[in-house]
C-alpha cells in the first residue's frame, strides 16, 4: 500500500510544489505572493486595479501514501481557467484569486485546514501545542521553511476584500460513477462528529469460561458495529456512519477480549440529522453495554459543523455545468471536509465535483478521465464570465 | 498488564526452579533425575525395585507475565504427596514419579507440549522449523542448555513402564468457583479447533461513500463475531467458540475497512460435537460475505482431538475427592489443553482440577485458596492410597 505521494506542508516537496506553482500562475498572467501561511496566492487582477476578487483553488498538500489528483487538480484548474482568460485578453469587473492551501489534510500536524481558517479569520495566532510526529511545533516548521509564526495574522483576509470562493474537487466517493456523471455540484459540505469509544470487559481464557459466564468486550463491539451500520442506512440518504478503527486487547487468540478501543465517524447533511443519529447510536451502545453488564466511555475527537454552499453560487453554477454537459447538473452532499468548509466564514462558496474513478481517493492510484477535467474547465470558465451576486 | 512470572523451557528461571524442585524432590525421598528432553522426574520405589509406576505433575513452565500456581501447583502437589508417604513410611505395590515437564505452554518456542508427547512417544526427534522469538533452534537451546538433541528419543516412555498418569491443576475457570466447590474432577480435555480467517472488503473514504455501496469488511466480521457467540452458546454446555484476535486494515477512522483478519477458537467436548459446531460457524461465515459480496479465506492453525479421561481413574478420583470435601466429587470439562492429553496416548490418566479465584489464570494476579490446596493435597493422597487398575 506504501509508494504514493506524500507533499506534507512546509516539506521539501511542498516548496518544489510551490515554485512549480509560481511560474505555472506567472505564465497565465498573475501576480504571485506566499502568504503568512505558507499559502500561494496568484492574482489576475480585473478591468480596475485593487478591486475585490473571486477565489478559486485547493489545497496542495497530500495525505501520507496520497494519489495525484485530491487537492492539487482544484489549483490547477483555477490556473488554466485564468490562463484561459489572460489568452483571450478577458478581464472581469472583479480580480481573480487562485489560491493553493497548505494544509488541508492535517497530515503532518493534526490541525487540518489551517491555512484556509487563517485566511478565513478563525485562527490569528499558531497553535502552540501541535507537534508533528518528530515533536516539532508548527511554530518551528514555520521557521524552518522561512515565515515568521508572529506574522501569521497577516494571512488573514477581510470580508469584502474576497466576494466569494469557488472550489473545484475529485468527488472522492462514488456517487458520480454509479450514475455516470463527468461532474457534480455540491449542496453543502457534511456536518461531522468523531468519537472514541472503549468497551470495557473482562479477559478470560477461552478454552475455560463457559459462553454464559463471559464478559466478552469483542462480542458487545461487534453489535455496536452492527447497530452503526443499521441506524447509518436507516437514517436515509445524506447520513454515513463508520466503524474504521478498532483494536481488541489484549488481541490474543485464546483469550477472551477484556477491551475494545474504536472510533465512530458520522456524518450528515445537517447537524440536526448528524446529531439525531449520533444520540441513537449512543444510546444503542449504551443498551448493548447495559444488557451484557460491561462499561463503555466515549470521547469526542472531532466535531464539525455542516457548511451549506451559498444557493445563488450553487445554482450558477448548476447553469454553468449543465451548458458544458448538456444534462441537468447532479447535485451531492460532500461527505470530506474541503477549505471550503473554512472559507464560507469570510464569503459566499460553492464547489464543483469531478468523478472519482472507482470512488478512491487517498490512494496511489487516485485518478481522473481527461474527458471529465476538460469538462470542469470548461465548466469552471463558463462559471466566471456568469458569475455575479446579487 | 506486565510484570508477572515468565519462566520459558530451558531458561535461567527454568534452570533454577529445576535446581529447587530437585532438592524438595530429594528431601521427599525421592531419586531425581532429568530427561533428555529437559523435564524432572522424581522417582519413590515400590515395595520391590524396578516395579511399574504411577506418574503425576504437570508442567514447570509458564507463559509470558503468567502466575505462581499454573502448572507447577501440580509438581508441588506430587512433591508432597510423596513426602507425606514417606514420612510414614509408606510404600505402594507402584512405584511413584513425580513429573515436572518443560513446556507444556509453548510460550519460547510454539511447540507446546513437547516434553510430555515426547515422553508419550508422540514426537522421538526434535523438530528443526521451530524457533523461539530470537530465531534460536529448539536443538541449538537444548545445546546451550547442556541436552543434546539427538538424544531427544532416550526420553520416551515404554507403555507399562508407566501405569497411569494422574495430573493435578488449577482449573483456570469459573465453573468451580461458581458452585463453591473446591475441587472438580475432569472428565475430558476438549476437541480444539483453531482456525485464521481473513474477510476482504474495499477501503473507502467514510465521508464520501454511501451506505448502500460500501463493501465493509468490518461490517460483515462484527456479524461473524456475533454468529460465533450465538452458536456457541446454542451448541449447550461443554462448547465454546471465541474471537480473541481481530486486527482491521487499514485502522484509520475515517476510511472504511478494507480487510479483517481474525482468530476462531471453538472446543467441544467431544470432536463430532467440535465439528459440528465449526461446520454451523464455516457455513455462517460464508452466508454473510456471499450476502455482503466479499471474500473469504479460511486458514486451519490447531487442531487438536479431545482426550477422555480414563473412566476407572475418574471413578476413583471422585471417590477420594468426595472422602476429604464430603460432597459428591463436580465433574468437568477442561476447555484447556494439558500434558495429561499428550500422557493419554501411554497410559490410562486423570485430572484433578483445583477453584480458581475469579477464573483468573495467565494472569499475575492468578491464585489459589490455601484449604483448596490442603483438600487436593489429601484428595490426591487418598486416591494414590487406593489406586488400582482392574
Amino acid at each position: 500500500m506504501e509508494g504514493g505521494l506524500f507533499r506534507f506542508w512546509l516539506g521539501d516537496a511542498y516548496r518544489k510544489a510551490l515554485e512549480q506553482v509560481r511560474i505555472w500562475m506567472e505564465e497565465a498572467g498573475m501576480s504571485v505572493r506566499i502568504d503568512a501561511a505558507g499559502s500561494i496566492i496568484g492574482r489576475y487582477e480585473a478591468l480596475t486595479p485593487d478591486a475585490p476578487a473571486l477565489m478559486t483553488g485547493s489545497h496542495l498538500d497530500t495525505v501520507r501514501n496520497g494519489g495525484a489528483y485530491d487537492g492539487i487538480l482544484g489549483v490547477m484548474l483555477g490556473i488554466e481557467m485564468v490562463a484561459a482568460l489572460n489568452s483571450d485578453g478577458i478581464r472581469m469587473p472583479f480580480a481573480i484569486e487562485v489560491v493553493g492551501f497548505g494544509d488541508e489534510e492535517g497530515s503532518r500536524f493534526p490541525a487540518p485546514m489551517l491555512c484556509s481558517r487563517t485566511m478565513a479569520g478563525q485562527v490569528d495566532t499558531v497553535p502552540s501545542a501541535i507537534v508533528d510526529a518528530q515533536g516539532k511545533s508548527i511554530a518551528q516548521a514555520m521557521e524552518d521553511y522561512g515565515l515568521d509564526p508572529a506574522l501569521l495574522k497577516n494571512a488573514v483576509r477581510q470580508k469584502g476584500e474576497i466576494l466569494a470562493f469557488i472550489e473545484a474537487h475529485i468527488e472522492q466517493g462514488p456517487c458520480l460513477e454509479a450514475e455516470d456523471g463527468s461532474l457534480g455540484v455540491v449542496s453543502a459540505i457534511a456536518a461531522q462528529t468523531r468519537q472514541r469509544v472503549r468497551i470495557y470487559g473482562q479477559a478470560d481464557h477461552a478454552g475455560t469460561t463457559p459462553m454464559t459466564l463471559r464478559r466478552d468486550a469483542l462480542a458487545a463491539a461487534a453489535e455496536v458495529v452492527s447497530a452503526v451500520e443499521r441506524i447509518g442506512v436507516a437514517s436515509g440518504e445524506n447520513h454515513v456512519a463508520t466503524v474504521g478503527f478498532l483494536e481488541v486487547h489484549p488481541n490474543v487468540s485464546n483469550v477472551i477480549p477484556g477491551e475494545v478501543r474504536f472510533s465512530l465517524d458520522m456524518r450528515a447533511e445537517t447537524e440536526a440529522q448528524r446529531d439525531r443519529m449520533v444520540l441513537q447510536i449512543q444510546e444503542e451502545i449504551r443498551n448493548i453495554v447495559a444488557r451484557r453488564g460491561l462499561k463503555a466511555s466515549f470521547e469526542q475527537s472531532h466535531f464539525l459543523p455542516s457548511a451549506a454552499c451559498t444557493p445563488e453560487m450553487v445554482s450558477q453554477l448548476e447553469k454553468a455545468v449543465s451548458s458544458v454537459t448538456g444534462r441537468p447538473a447532479s447535485r451531492l452532499l460532500s461527505g470530506a471536509g474541503h477549505d471550503a468548509m473554512a472559507m464560507v466564514h469570510l464569503c459566499p462558496m460553492a464547489m464543483l465535483f469531478i468523478r472519482s474513478p472507482g470512488g478512491l481517493s487517498h490512494h496511489p492510484d487516485e485518478d481522473v478521465r481527461v474527458e471529465d477535467v476538460e469538462l470542469a474547465h470548461r465548466a469552471l470558465l463558463a462559471f466566471v464570465k456568469e458569475f455575479h451576486l446579487s
